[in-house]
């Protein structure tokens, strides 16, 4: 799938998409703009519907999905933002869902899996043997199993904030996007619908500096694994998936990747509660991090910043910022 | 002023109001309605332009100026919402201001501030001396002077709350609205808009347990001042100003006093961003804890909720849940 594929197909589920989901805000970060002497705009995914980005994703692709394949029930594993995201496409299209997720899931994530009607399967806690139970268990009775990334529909879906984003600058130029990059859907998304319209627009990809599977992978040639470390970015935690559709693309569209320290996304999760008073997770300040880090090349220019999710419990927080 | 009069003075200027803020959106909570039992709508003000209601009520009062008003300036003392809807409605209507303010204000307020384009006279640190001495500025120089609450078009501007409410049930049934009081200026306008559509609400004014200035009043018969204590709800906190006219609306319109202690507004504000990622302020959190409290008498019942503010630094923030 290349990116012209991925932009075309973003453009046709867009309509489709704004039936069920908000047409985020793109808005200006004044004390941002000022802080980085750029004109910084944002795009607010926390604000959608599940607090991020991923129930654009998983509604294009339980939408693709035949209704008796809904009838029949998917399968995913996830107790983040994924799995929330394939419950409201369910809770919004009809169909049965199944989620694994590990025994030591956080009660309150569970409750807001539950609320959605799910059928929650409680396995271990090996995230990486979940998802394989998950694939068996699908595989074996007939179910359609929903991965969080390495799919043209999920990219496709994760695509639609970039065609927003044209909508909303509304014949502005557009000088850079930054995006945070975990498993690469959401970047590739993204950068092709930018790229078809603002054939100039650079290109950042954020990572943890202490988690960078894709930019390593990048660098390598080809999908390597990290020795990775805890990060305030659980959003974008995790190795690149083996023949992911989302390397190549993120290849072909990412210009710089910006590995940011652990404390630079406190710094700019801090800054965002202080200015904006909006409640992001640390996937969203990875992205306000790198726009910051970056802040001498990027003087003078617009930029777009996706934050990208919401989702943050207040033990994390209170971590963070303490 | 009388409720019928703040109700139709509300309902005149909510459709100029409309072109220069927000309709906030007013959803239910699931978590928090599981949690009390009960349909809780939420206003969700704390989405509104500047973070708070108080954006309704300045810009109210501002529109009311005539042109030659605004050009010759306008007077208020505040570092807190209050300062912020001031700064906004000159900033969007054109016209001078000038904010006294504590010399230990916080840095980033001052900075919001500053960004409205406002003149900032930091002098001394009581909030009392600050007030007299921003009256007697306007007074000495004639330039209008901006009260906090205690005005006609103030509260009819926060009254506007309640006139979406009304519009956002679309002939629903609504039986309590639950609203943090501080001056009285939200409740009194709220309440007077939605009795004049909903004659048998019943109406909670909520406030803290060691700030309850208002709730003192109306228990005594007249305005009567509290030894406070420190509160998270700072956007409540204070005496309720002698002749105020938000008095004899609170007698008349609340039904139901709720005083909270902090460790119940504490336990709110973390249920909140658990479950909803709301960053919402302690005056917010205030109110939801307020519905908590009531669980019993409100179970079944469909409650509106006023979330009024979200601007909440992320050093309180750190102080309140840790």
């Amino acid at each position: 799938m290349n990116p012209e594929q991925v932009a075309a197909r973003a453009e046709l589920v867009a309509p489709a998409l704004r039936e069920h989901l908000f047409v985020t805000p793109f808005v200006r970060y004044d004390a941002l703009s000022d802080d980085v002497g750029a004109e910084v705009l944002v795009k607010c995914e926390h604000q959608q519907r599940t607090g991020s980005f991923k129930a654009r994703g998983a509604l294009a692709k339980v939408l693709n999905l035949a209704d008796g394949q809904r009838a029949t029930g998917v399968v995913t594993a996830s107790t983040g933002n994924h799995g929330l995201g394939v419950g409201n496409a369910l809770a919004t299209l009809g169909g049965r869902g199944i989620v694994y997720l590990p025994e030591n899931a956080a009660p309150g994530k569970v409750a807001a899996l539950q609320r959605f009607g799910l059928e929650l399967r409680a396995e271990g806690n090996d995230t990486g043997v979940l998802e394989l139970k998950a694939r068996a268990y699908a595989a074996e009775h007939g179910l359609t199993y929903i991965p969080p990334y390495n799919d043209p529909e999920i990219v496709a879906g994760q695509g639609t904030v970039g065609v927003e984003i044209v909508e909303q600058l509304a014949g502005r130029p557009l000088d850079a996007v930054v995006v945070a990059v975990g498993g690469g859907g959401l970047i590739s998304g993204v950068a092709a619908v930018l790229r078809k319209h603002l054939p100039n627009l650079a290109v950042y990809g954020a990572q943890p500096a202490v988690d960078d599977a894709m930019a390593a992978s990048v660098r390598a040639g080809k999908i390597v694994q990290v020795d990775a470390g805890e990060t305030l970015s659980d959003g974008t935690a995790g190795s690149v998936e083996p023949g992911s559709i989302t390397f190549d693309l993120c290849r072909e569209l990412v210009d710089e990747w910006v590995l940011v320290s652990e404390d630079s996304i406190r710094d700019a999760l801090r800054l965002v509660i202080d200015t904006e008073h909006q409640l992001i997770e640390g996937a969203a300040a990875l992205a306000f991090a790198a726009v910051r880090e970056r802040r001498t090349e990027l003087a003078g220019r617009r930029v777009a910043v996706v934050s990208c999710g919401g989702n943050m419990s207040s033990s994390t927080l209170v971590r963070a910022l303490a």
